[in-house]
C-alpha cells in the first residue's frame, strides 16, 4: 500500500463540497479524480482542467486499481447506490465521506458493503450555494473536519483519511458518529429551522417589514436561502437528535413567552443567549489547541482523542 | 424659522445612534450639538472635535435658543426623565428620536410633555457594539429610517425629520407608529429572541458543538452578542407586538416538530423560510422604488405616504 499522503483519492460527486474537495487536492497530490451524474457538471470541471467523468463503474474500477481514497460526496439521498457501486467495483477501497449526518451514512455503508473499510468525516464549512459553480478550492481553509473515530477504527486508515482533511487545510475533530450527529443539530440543523422560522415570520407581515428588515433580520435568516432540497436531506436524516434540540428550542421560548407575558420581561433567554455566544466567539475566535501526548496506533488512542476534542482541541 | 436643513439640530445621548449621528450631520450641517450624562464619552467627544456637554439644561436652552431640532438618542429606558427636561427648557421645540419601538416613546412623550411638537424616528441600523468607540458617521448610509406619519402630523415638522433622515444617507419609510412596532417585533426584536435560543441550545451540549460550529451558528447568533441591558430596553418596550410574533413563531416549531416526529420530513418550514428569505434578498437586493405623485401638506398626504411605504416604497 502507497502512503497515506501520496495515493489517489477519487471523489464521487463534484458538488460544492466534493468539486472544491478536488479542486482543493489537484494542487496538493498528483492523481485525484472525480464522478459526477451530471454530464453538465462533469464538463464544467474538465473544462476547467480537473480529472472527471459520468462513468462511476469507470471511475472505481481505476480507483481500485489506484488504490485511491474514495470520498462519499453526493446528498445523503442518493448515498445508497453509490456505496452499492463501490461494493461492486472497488470492494476493498478505503471510503470515506462528507456528508452532513454520520449514523446515517454509517448505516447505509454497513446496509449495502457488509466488511467496507470506511471511516467518515464531515468538513462544517459550506455557502448557501451548491453545484459546481460555487466551488472553492479554499473552501476548507481553517474549518472544522470532523473524522470518526471508534474503539475499532483503523489507525491506517484514520490516519489516510485525516491527511485529506489536512491537505484541504482543516484541523481535524475527531469524534464518535453519534457526538457528531447530536452537535450537528444543534450548531448547524436546528439553527436552519430558526432561521427558517424567522424568516417565515418576518415575511408575514406586509411589505413594510421586509423593507425595515436591517443587520438582525440579514443575517439571523441566511442559511434559509440554501436549497430546500439540500436542507432537507442534512436535517431529515439526523431527525432523532434534531427532534431534541427542536424540542429545547420549543420549551425555552415557551418559557420565555410565559415569562415576557407574565413579567415583561425576556432577561433569562437574552442573557443565555448571550453567555453563549460569548463562549462561541473565545472558542471561534482562537486558534484551536492542539490535542497532544497521543500517538495514532497505540493502546485507546481513540477514546484519548475523542476525550481532547470534547475540550474543544484538534488533530493537527 | 428657519428651513429645514438649515436648522440646527440637538442631540441627546451619544451612543452608537446619537453619537453615529452626531459625526454625520457635522460634516452637513454647521450647527449640531449634544448632551451625554457621561463625562467619559462627552470628553471623547470634544477630543474628536464636536461639540458636546454634559449640562443637559444648558444644551437645552441653546437648542431653544437657536430653534434646533431636539433629537432623543437615549435607550427606551432612560427617556422620562429627559423629555421633563426638554418641556422645562425646550418646551417648543420640534423633537424626534432615534429610539427602537414608537408607541411607547409617543406614550412617555404625551404624558411627560403634553402637547409637544413631536414627529417620530427609528433608523433601521446598528452594529453588535455600543458606545462612541463604535460610533461610525457611515452607519445610517442606505439604511430605512422610519418616520412617524399620522394623520394630524405636521408637514413642516415631518419635512424637518425626514431632512434629518436624509442628510444622515437614509431613506425615509414613513409609516404609522403600531405599523412600525409589529414590523419591528417580526423583522428585529423576534430575531433577537430566535438568535438567543439558537446559541443557548447551541452552547448546551460539549464544547465540541462549539468547536464544530460553523457559519450557520455564526451567522444565526450574532445579535445575541448585544448587550443584554440594550436587548431587553428595546424588546420589553415592544412586549405587545413581541408576544403575538414570538406565539407565532413558537407555533411554526410545534407544527414543524410534530411533523417531523409523525412523518420524518422538514418541508413545510424550510420552504416558507426560504420563499421569505427570496423575498426578502429581492427587496433589500434592488434599489427602492421611490413614493410618487405625493406632495407633502396636500390633503391626504399621509395616508397616501403610508399606503405606498407598505409596497415597500420609500421618501426620497
Amino acid at each position: 500500500m502507497s502512503t497515506a499522503t501520496s495515493r489517489p483519492v477519487c471523489i464521487l460527486g463534484l458538488g460544492l463540497i466534493g468539486g472544491s474537495l478536488l479542486r482543493r487536492l489537484a494542487s496538493t497530490r498528483g492523481d485525484v479524480f472525480g464522478y459526477n451524474r451530471s454530464p453538465v457538471t462533469v464538463d464544467a470541471a474538465t473544462a476547467d482542467g480537473y480529472d472527471a467523468s459520468t462513468d462511476l463503474a469507470a471511475t472505481l474500477l481505476r480507483a481500485a486499481e489506484a488504490d485511491a481514497v474514495i470520498v462519499l460526496a453526493t446528498p445523503v439521498t442518493a448515498l445508497g447506490p453509490i456505496v452499492d457501486a463501490v461494493a461492486r467495483h472497488a470492494p476493498d477501497a478505503l471510503m470515506t465521506d462528507v456528508v452532513s449526518v454520520k449514523e446515517e451514512v454509517a448505516r447505509i455503508v454497513a446496509q449495502r458493503h457488509p466488511g467496507a473499510r470506511y471511516v467518515g468525516g464531515h468538513p462544517m464549512a459550506g455557502t448557501a450555494y451548491s453545484g459546481w459553480d460555487a466551488t472553492d478550492p479554499s473552501l476548507f481553509e481553517n474549518a472544522m473536519w470532523m473524522v470518526t473515530t471508534h474503539d475499532d477504527t483503523d489507525a491506517d486508515d484514520w490516519r489516510a483519511v485525516s491527511a485529506i482533511a489536512r491537505e484541504a487545510g482543516a484541523f481535524v475533530v475527531p469524534a464518535a458518529n453519534d457526538a457528531h450527529d447530536r452537535a450537528a443539530a444543534a450548531i448547524s440543523h436546528n439553527p436552519h429551522l430558526t432561521a427558517a422560522v424567522t424568516a417565515a415570520v418576518g415575511a408575514g407581515e406586509s411589505a413594510l417589514s421586509l423593507r425595515l428588515a436591517a443587520g438582525s433580520f440579514r443575517d439571523g435568516t441566511r442559511v434559509a436561502g440554501t436549497a430546500p432540497d439540500l436542507q432537507r436531506a442534512m436535517l431529515e436524516s439526523n431527525s432523532v437528535a434534531l427532534l431534541g434540540t427542536l424540542s429545547e428550542t420549543i420549551d425555552r421560548l415557551v418559557q420565555a413567552r410565559d415569562r415576557l407575558r407574565d413579567h415583561g420581561d425576556v432577561a433569562p433567554l437574552v442573557e443565555a443567549g448571550h453567555r453563549a455566544r460569548l463562549r462561541y466567539q473565545e472558542i471561534a475566535g482562537t486558534d484551536p489547541q492542539p490535542i497532544t501526548d497521543v500517538r495514532i496506533g497505540d493502546d485507546g488512542w481513540q477514546a484519548e482523542l475523542r476525550r481532547q476534542a470534547h475540550q474543544a482541541r484538534v488533530w493537527i
